[in-house]
């Protein structure tokens, strides 16, 4: 949720609704609950009797309805919501979701969460075939596929198109009729289906976005299905029965809301269980635990107990460092001005500092709070990874896009050390982080996927293959 | 920090700097630390050699500076700040400080962090004097009493009119020729002084601002002192020996950030003792102590330290949940709508929640959080409250008005506890609370004001003794 | 230049530049000049280095670009940019032009002014095949087109789909490069041709355009003429040779600027031409000439000149009424509130007014203004309009949609009278009308389109075909 | 009307009215027409039932109430509005008016139009008896004024305050339970009063504003007169009896709207007449009259029927030009890229042009025009000034503030015309201008001011006495 520290961000998160007279108000709310996969844009089409029309903006979702105006036209029983995370190069307002797409015949809206593997050759595919795209989203790409198959019913077209398309992605399709949810034959992205006092159903990226409209939750959508929900309930339907449950472990480690369950497992429990088994695996000498707030309290709360060190607040986080223009000059930056973290040092002062955080992802961080800790006086830091070294990158939907930027995909454990300017410096296991996480499947890993770590991508690369390039240092 | 949930809100920070030459991007980034104390409104005053100019507007600090271009025109060496809260009658653009006012000799700035007791006799022996006031706050009050001062120097007309003056308040007045920071005979509001690396002078309502522009702590203003701070340094003085240390309690329990020390006591630890004693002095039989964040993690820390059941996150706060035009429906929040805390049920389900909360004002969020804990299945809610009974109104800057919206002013304990739903209730006494902070001063409840709690002020109450109604409910 | 009240809108300019450093500013300057052809958006694409960036938005050209920052982006040696006008229904930012698409080897932007006759059944071919549109505006139907034809060169492929495209249209498309401005066979809607002393080529909408940003005029481009403009020159190539002149007789009534100069004919004189052959057509009996500001003023001093009678300005236009978000209320309008237009009491009391307009459309105005110069004491108001009547509605460019709205379709020449309650009205003959405009062309009706005047229409009406509908009352 | 062209600026428009349930929304309406008279700034304060509050902003009206929200919350019967126009210095909105003033027994809101010759004196004496100012405006003192008299009444206390002011005024007070006019004993400023259908009244800097809202005129205010007006209806009283008519001459020559009608005088008609002398007493041998749009078109169609040359349209003013935030480079505008004027080449080509504008402030402008004719082609160009030459400060309203500024107070007539290079330059004469203007008045000058053409000022200069210098050239 420190997006703006770490650069390591989730692509975005999605909510729809089906059979609710508020269903635009209540898509507002439930994104309000996902607005930590995606901060960059934010979107609502809402289906008033058969006709779509929606609202879309740069910013925040707060910042897009900045006045009741927005939302109170997006009338309706149903509707999709989006919140975006966006690269820069793609930041245009034409990359918002969720698309709309006006044909002759129907209406059709999309919201996308995750990244294709081969939407580069697609759409290279359909481009030569005459296909105009108009955002730089893969998202687009799906509409092309449907566009072109032949076969009778939407549905059919839809499931033709999901069989085209590799990767990580869960899919809200919202029509003149129907409301669509389709998860990868992997099942990489959280999907989580729920229901209303009402009767309405709802379908969002996270548990807590059940929550936050009181909806009764029902079931994840499993790897390979597509939900159909209409004014006859819902209907469970597969695509492809060739799956293979592997869930991003970094939903757990860090993208997911704390409150939020994914196939049964609490994000926030399974936290506390990284710090624990973390404990056992690198026991460090300290008199204190001080977790990064506010991603690793969880794992720093578990590795106080089962170390038995006492668990500080040794650090603070500015609660409005959300949104700012104004950033400090390279000449304040070198006289120690900083926005977004504090130490206590009344706390740290005289102290050997057991620092948890969830991730490594380039380091410069950790090397600022290290520092931070010490000139507040900790005497000593023990820097303690809650997850494995992060070595390679994400295909999935996880903006890790090339090993290059990765510390651990460069350094040796020594060397990142140094470079950090920890006294010490641990990681928790592969096997430590499935055995926290703990997710009840027969599948490799437990059902989990831990590409980023070890390499063993659960896929064909695709369009990535080629360029794919090992790390340096290698698990 | 919760204030929007809370309605018990600080009025005001100031940040102010002499020296650097960038002393508004280092006002921006000290205020930036200080807007948990009020975000109605934010506002810049600098000084380019001896021309004061400002720039100000409604809402967040980063809302009013939304583009470089707004700070980049705030050219010279020194500049105060402010970051205001407003009540709502007096919401104007006009109230947002600091005020600058300009007299054909010279020009001078106003930031204050306060409440005056007789603002408002003062206010009429002015206007029928002829005074003309443009705003509704207590700021301007001071601005005309030194106008109509006949001493020979502005220094000399400052002092006397602070001697005027009666309640709470911490002063930042720049002149075109020296920066000034006063503080009420009582400290009632915390005041710090703190000096960069490049020689600049700054002075702060809170250390943790200090901290941000990476400034070294030098001293807290003292009750009765006038500091000067010009060209050749910085100069204490005192407008009144008439002095007693009453340092607002409020501010350690509630609105000071953690890693903020205030008369040398850190805040969070502090809080963290408050939690220890009320485990001793209010134990509970629990399976879990779980905070509501984000103001309470530290007692309920200190309260599952001492008593040994665990700290658990057993309630979320949405991080994006500062700012929004649109708040769900009656009928939404009948069916449950919530947009800011969630219970994390995975924690709570089947559990006995020791639920600590640092303040009991009006008891809707109490009630709403212990409903939330109890529909996510905690078998047992007892709500800890690590601050005595709020009872008496405040009048030296904490916007707690009357004792009609106070609960512990109206009923009972069983009362409450009954209104709140929860399965006990409890309190920190007086006494815990004073050994909690253990502010080193021989002064009366050592050095703290405790009035809210009690009804002890330390001042007369001037303006507001005639309409001073007792609690109904007395300690 | 009065669309707000008339109702009677241009479907937008365009403007394109190739070989100046300040391409986009240019561009800017351009289309302000243009801005009376579209007021609902601007967008300008610039193409720095061959690569392809823009900026768009609702509203004014002031408006979309309203900080420098806006336009200082859009670097480069080549632009091109387009104001437009959009029906209720299509206003969205994805229908603001150009429409720039990328695709994986290229780069297109597109801007349109005219509407093409067989769109919709271009689109569902499209669409049958495959194709996705995103905006509702003709404009991308080229691109489609473009999209899929197989010859090798992109001017083949451009000139191909020219010829595919019916109705009227002026298209600059903008490559990574090369610049293209092409016309539809008829010349529906006006286009030129200039050159800057710097050497870069402009071509625009109108010449005033050209004045504006000082471009030497070379010519007008011709029917089923496509010039490209690159680093060598510009070049006149032809997509067909199946041409005939028909230039909207509209742009000289009403739309272009009186500065503007159309196949070698002023505009402004033209108009007043239109009002001197009026007053030779239908002499009235008055004491002074007064002209419905601002698009009357040429006409209404022609009639003037030719009539011997006096021209007088009885009425008044506000200057400040092109953007406001507050109307009238009903109750308001009763009282006689009026924003936009005054009638000069001084002037008309007492008088017999001839009151000349450039054309009638439903009639809602001029009554309002017979009644305003009525009331402001005028004894008699003799309604001439320098135009014939507005019967038929237009297929190329013009926004009169259908017959029903069209005040002289369903009513006879006394009923008109009688509605808008004029003492005598009178028009201009076709005949009357194209001796003023006096194009030198052997072409139909001298190489003017006269067909909302009398449903003579240059061209097959494609799409429009099956639901077109006679008057009520016919020529 | 072409301020930004000029650089020659009124100082204010204010409209008052009482008695309507809209009261707010008309007093929108009448701003509106008064916009010419000043674009940085808008305000309206609203009478609900006793209770005053306001709405304001920078920029124009349309702008400032740029949501139907912001006018629907100033309820009430009565209201009171202004544009400003504000000179650089004095740009905040801190001097947006009206000014509305809280005091503990009532509010007064103030809005001004003029300028006061003794508020710096004023203002001085009031610091020194510790008044303090809040903005930079006159129209602060008055209210400093009225609350240090000591009459028992509101408005006796008003007329003493009014006694003490000297320069151009025209005042609208609001408080609790009355609308005052006040305008000053020479009548400098205008003032009517009007009467709606519905009773209220209303009360306007021009009579425009009046036809705007539909109220019938009542008469002018009339120097030295101070108007109540209540629940009981209007009352005439008057604060003075020193008074002597000396109206503006410039609102005749340009600031005020043509529709206007002042002291029985209609402001086009004058304006025709000025033309028509001008042709009288400079004739020169040209084929076409142009006049320089908009503020010059009734001056030269005057000149044109008097001389019998024919008017035609030369000159083009772009619509749309009232607010941009990009300007031309100095490149582009030595390139020749002009934004706001064109020539109409058509009509000039060729010939000897007549180019009559109302004014001459700096040259720079008429400069420009003449550059822009003779490019189009014009073989001569007489520039005629509809006015005497302005060689003197004005202190009662206008934005004239010293003579260094007035090219006709620097150089003599061959000088200017070289200046300029026009062909011949002429002046209407100061004695022209009075006959034209036609007040029927007994005072100096028929009643007029024209000091800024012979330095005959009707009043002392008070505090502008000691910095007043002479012309170069004089009259």
């Amino acid at each position: 949720m420190v997006s703006e520290v770490k650069s390591l961000n989730e692509e975005c998160g999605v909510f729809g609704i089906w059979g609710d007279a508020q269903a635009a108000e209540l898509t507002y709310f439930g994104l309000h609950a996902l607005q930590h996969r995606g901060q960059e844009g934010a979107g609502i089409v809402a289906n008033e009797q058969g006709h779509l029309s929606g609202e879309k903006g740069l910013g925040l979702l707060t910042e897009v309805f900045d006045h009741p105006d927005k939302l109170a036209h997006l009338t309706g029983n149903a509707a999709i919501g989006h919140v975006r995370y966006a690269t820069a190069g793609s930041a245009g307002i034409e990359n918002i979701q969720p698309l709309l797409f006006n044909f002759n015949q129907q209406q059709v809206a999309l919201a996308h969460n995750g990244n294709l593997t081969n939407a580069v050759s697609l759409r290279a595919t359909l481009e030569a075939a005459g296909a105009i795209f108009h955002a730089n989203s893969d998202t687009e790409v799906l509409m092309h596929l449907i566009q072109r198959q032949t076969a009778a019913t939407f549905e059919q077209r839809l499931k033709a198109s999901l069989r085209q398309i590799k990767g990580g992605f869960a899919y809200l399709v919202l029509t003149n009729d129907a409301l669509y949810a389709a998860l990868d034959p992997n099942g990489f992205r959280p999907l989580a289906l729920g229901q209303l006092a009402t009767g309405a159903y709802v379908v969002a990226s996270e548990t807590c976005a059940l929550d936050t409209v009181n909806a009764r939750f029902i079931r994840d959508v499993q790897p390979g299905e597509l939900i159909k929900i209409d004014d006859h309930g819902y209907h469970v339907k597969s695509y492809t029965t060739d799956t293979q449950l592997a869930v991003c472990s970094m939903e757990f480690i860090y993208f997911a809301r704390p409150d939020s369950t994914i196939y049964g497992v609490n994000v926030h429990q399974a936290r506390e269980r990284m710090g624990q088994l973390l404990a056992k695996e690198q026991p460090v000498d300290a008199d204190i635990v001080v977790g990064v707030p506010n991603s690793s309290l969880s794992a720093a709360n578990g590795y106080a107990a089962a170390s038995g060190i006492p668990y500080e607040m040794g650090l603070i986080k500015n609660q409005y460092s959300q949104r700012t223009f104004i950033q400090p000059t390279q000449r304040l930056r070198e006289q120690g001005v900083r926005m977004k973290l504090s130490a206590v040092t009344a706390v740290v002062k005289g102290k050997k500092v057991a620092l948890v955080d969830d991730s490594l992802v380039r380091g410069t961080t950790s090397n600022y709070i290290v520092r931070l800790l010490k000139e507040a006086g900790a005497t000593a830091v023990h820097l303690l990874i809650a997850s494995p070294p992060l070595r390679y990158p994400c295909f999935y939907g996880i903006d890790i896009e090339n090993t290059r930027e990765l510390l651990a995909a460069n350094l040796t454990l020594p060397q990142m050390q140094a470079q950090i300017g920890a006294d010490s410096l641990h990681f928790l296991s592969v096997a430590g982080l499935i055995a926290a996480i703990n997710l009840k499947s027969s599948a490799p890993y437990s059902g989990l996927c831990v590409a980023y770590f070890n390499g063993d991508y659960p896929t064909p690369l695709y369009d990535y293959a080629a360029t794919f390039e090992l790390p340096q240092v290698m698990a």
